[in-house]
């Protein structure tokens, strides 16, 4: 088995078991005791808050230790909201965060406050002149991600830092990706992060107030981490984090350059080798070990079935593979293709051999479940609108009740067989075809006239107009 | 060393470790994934929690995992309230739950609901009859422990979860204590318990909200454990709480009876063996494996810390161990004594070599402590009024600026130097002073007349008016 799925959760390091079956022997006692057990456990919770601090670049009082980097990020939002109550109740975040930063803005903005959001451009990335023009007085709290967790695209978070800083706007940091590779440069003010994303255990976040950032936490008083993470410590867990971040990124500068080796091979024979198939993400700010490819005529989740029974473990971000039946709001952010989405984030000792028997596979298999759709490429396929009047002016196709990719790909077999100025309406209420029509006609160079709204068929239904126009 | 405070966190249980260490090399991936990394870790996950259900009395369906049982109260009495608020926003507690309840009660308050409070009586039991009384429609939730943490007192949790069912009042158990020795019986609909009290790692609590308890999740959305635990699992230390509580509920009872027949002797013997020293808690209605006392004439840091260099951990109750420099509230809500106070909670497997030695070892260390602070049987011994006009009617001893046990040693050095009917008048700033000087008048048999508050000296500051009576 070949695990590709790092940016998920990346396998434990080894470090991180020696120091927590250390730690499980000395550290079990309560810290905030004063007898012999818990100075102990005191002990050797200072030392992983000191060595954890410099890693980040933070003081030692600056940091709490969470117990995951989505409470890190709830807590910072919710802390740093209510202590600039009286400036303003506007959230500024980027519409690529992860959904525990845009699940926290829901719940300000049902306690009253608002929610503005910087797009990215189709790459992923924000642009430094959008935030400085987005920071109003009243904005309590800005929110960037240092990379991407779906597509790899880094942000330019010094720039915004700066640009909040002259605001007087705290920016908070999502460093989660990124904090394995290296420290978040620039005037930030608070930044959250998890362990097990540098294959630290899971239950262990972490949340940087940096000093001079006004901060109420958001949770009933507790004496234990500053008030801003309840509860008895995971100390065991938290001296194994500590301890592999350290070895992690002693030897990131090299992993670096030899995941990024292979990222770039990845994004540039996957294209190649796979027909109708296209790389996301920014080309070049981009974290070292994540590639993101979206599949025409593909299901996000039989391409993760049949890459799991070839022996990869990969993510993606279709419709198809979740459980809400809407594509990533990343890739929506972005307005690229979700169908046939994969995301492959290469583990630290990911070999050149792992990446060369997946670009082997990977056609194959792609092959293979376009060919179980009966896609326009597929050995099944049919055109749908055989029988339509060739000099019809307006076809319809009916995909209601069909997920994705079915509507793009019956769209792709209905244009073809008809005049160049036709037009097909694909009805659908699988919601990721309003993003994968559109992409599939600007990657196709195809016309799309945009959708209407078929709300006595459902909420989520529309017919999307599309003009052949060669 | 021998670690009496297994109330604060229970020594790590062996099959712990083997089973951290083998979730940690098969459940570090994300469970909710969909590869095969992620399936073995949603396995281990489902397994954790059908095992734990079943020791709880509970559906796998009903229980969450939480990152410790603080986190668990504090979830479950904002998602409580809020499901019920339209009910009432009144949340009825006893006033010796857990800080991390009261705390809750606080931010509670603070958002516009009321608290109302069952009293304990000197024993820290509460009576069903005062639930009942207490039990008004406007109540959103009561809150009751199944046993004290401090004192190991006992509640009559079936009969108040009676009672509130019969009300219509959803009870929210605090199992922490109780819970590695049995599960909590009767109709109860919610319960939080902490892994670390039962020989599992820090960073895992329980809670269970039975079928039919109106619930809405207080957090920022997330799919995970039923949106009442956001944030990526600590699996592999879920693991191990689960296959630890199994373990140590598997020869419960033996410890049990045990473990009870030596807190049985450390009861017995004590106040025997140690003089003015007062056994707390209820001697019937206890855990197993908890036994609280308070010496008079002591400092409870200087306990701790002699009772160390002696080689015993345990833990207190008293103002001069605490950062927050007022006495334990539970001892406060009792109405005992709080000074000199010592709770020793035995690990499973103490043995009766270790307990026959702390009681050899205690008398000599309280004597020490006594002695240094030059209390009224300590050899430095000094009447503090010795120039006062034995024929006074009232008499000032002026402990302010002086901590515990101090305000009490200079009242017992006082009054026996004054005729029978004189007044001394104990000004003191320690606020232990307001509950240790009516405990002292108590057991001495004398007369205690009240208290007057000395604004203008300091927000703690008072005069305690006490008279002789014999």
């Amino acid at each position: 088995m070949t695990y590709f799925d790092a940016a998920s959760s990346a396998p434990p390091h080894p470090v991180a078991r020696e120091a927590f079956l250390a730690a499980w022997e000395e550290g079990w006692a309560d810290p905030a005791r004063l007898h012999r057990e818990g100075r102990r456990a005191r002990l050797l919770l200072d030392a992983a808050r000191e060595g954890t601090a410099d890693l980040l670049g933070c003081r030692p009082d600056e940091l709490s230790f969470t117990t995951s980097g989505t409470r890190a990020l709830h807590t910072a939002i919710a802390g740093s909201g209510a202590a600039r109550r009286r400036v303003g109740r506007r959230l500024l975040v980027s519409a690529v965060e992860h959904s525990a930063v845009l699940h926290s803005a829901e719940t300000h903005r049902a306690a009253g406050g608002t929610v503005a959001e910087v797009a990215p451009d189709r790459t992923g990335r924000t642009a430094v002149a959008d935030w400085t023009a987005a920071l109003t007085p009243d904005t309590a709290l800005a929110v960037l991600q240092s990379a991407n967790h779906e597509v790899g695209t880094e942000q330019p978070v010094e720039g915004v830092a700066e640009a909040c800083a002259a605001g007087g706007v705290p920016l908070l940091v999502d460093a989660a990706q990124s904090v394995p590779w290296a420290a978040v440069p620039g005037r930030w003010s608070l930044l959250a992060a998890s362990a097990h994303k540098w294959g630290g255990p899971g239950g262990v976040g972490l949340l940087v107030v940096r000093k001079g950032t006004r901060f109420a936490p958001p949770e009933p008083h507790d004496e234990r981490e500053a008030g801003r993470a309840p509860g008895f410590p995971a100390l065991p867990a938290v001296v194994a984090a500590a301890a592999s971040l350290r070895a992690v990124r002693a030897d990131a500068a090299t992993e670096d350059a030899r995941l990024r080796a292979l990222v770039r091979l990845v994004r540039e024979r996957v294209p190649r080798e796979v027909p109708d198939t296209w790389v996301v993400g920014h080309p070049e700010h981009r974290l070292p070990h994540v590639v993101t490819f979206s599949c025409l005529y593909a299901d996000g989740e039989a391409l993760l079935d049949g890459l799991d029974r070839e022996g990869f473990s990969v993510s993606s971000g279709s419709s198809c593979t979740s459980s809400t039946l809407t594509p990533s709001h990343v890739l929506r952010a972005m307005g690229v293709l979700s169908e046939g989405n994969v995301r492959v984030s290469l583990p630290r000792g990911t070999t050149d051999a792992e990446v060369e028997r997946f670009l082997t596979v990977l056609p194959r298999v792609v092959a293979g479940v376009r060919d179980r759709l009966a896609g326009p490429g597929g050995a099944a396929s049919a055109a749908a609108v055989a029988d339509a009047d060739p000099a019809a002016a307006e076809v319809e196709v009916d995909a209601l009740g069909r997920r994705c990719p079915i509507p793009v790909i019956e769209l792709a077999k209905a244009l073809p067989g008809l005049p160049v100025g036709s037009v097909v309406r694909v009805l659908a209420d699988d919601s990721a075809a309003r993003l994968d029509v559109p992409a599939w006609c600007e990657m196709r160079g195809q016309e799309y006239l945009g959708e209407e709204p078929l709300a006595d068929v459902g909420p989520t239904a529309a017919a999307y107009r599309v003009r052949r126009s060669h």
